[in-house]
């Protein structure tokens, strides 16, 4: 698969190809719905230390929402890079996200509390 | 395994656990060999956009090689976490760290052209 989804050489910035792409450009990554919708961003990465798999992107979708600055963490597989949009698409409409766990700038995130809860919400196996 | 790892609540900082680490902590984290030599330090990470593993962790180990500031990919399963350093040890000696596959502010990481050869050099299959 890799060899087909690889563009020539010299069509993409040196940090990032056709797979790889740098953790400081995921985060502020733009995000939408399946109807192109702006939803907002990707705030932040939560990593499993051990695997070395993403196991959380923490989005921001303030203006969406209409809910203020908040922070959703999603389990990672809930999000699908789109190569047209360079960015990442979350197939879940808006009550779905506005009821979804959630914290803001000051209610930190719990994970020891929270992962238990995000994964049942969005019916995910931790990684 | 992971309730075996799991500490008591509130043992650790929200952006933590004992499992997850955000990606902005990852990135500065130091990096030791086996004999607890403080080697340097994670400069970012390349992720594999499709699956959300962590295929490279660029290492800057300017000062350990003694060759200035240079930037050496590592396949992500080269880095073992320690909880007891609260770091990553890289289990390789100075000079095959020395001859890896590297590059410096002034010449940037051409991926296409070196995945596959830091691939060979840890002798490790891409994720």
């Amino acid at each position: 698969m890799e060899s087909t989804t690889m563009p020539p050489r010299g069509e993409v910035a040196t940090d990032e190809t056709a797979n790889l792409i740098s953790a400081d450009k995921v985060i502020g990554a733009a995000v939408y719905n399946r109807q192109a919708e702006h939803l907002g961003s990707v705030h932040s990465l939560m990593l499993n230390k051990f695997n070395g798999r993403v196991a959380y992107a923490v989005m921001s979708f303030g203006g969406f929402l209409g809910i203020g600055e908040s922070y959703h963490p999603l389990p990672w597989r809930v999000l699908t890079y789109d190569t047209r949009q360079d960015g990442y698409i979350v197939d879940l409409d808006r009550d779905r996200l506005k009821n979804a766990p959630s914290y803001t700038p000051a209610t930190e995130a719990d994970w020891l509390r929270d992962r238990d809860r995000i994964d049942a919400y969005y019916a995910m196996p931790s990684v």
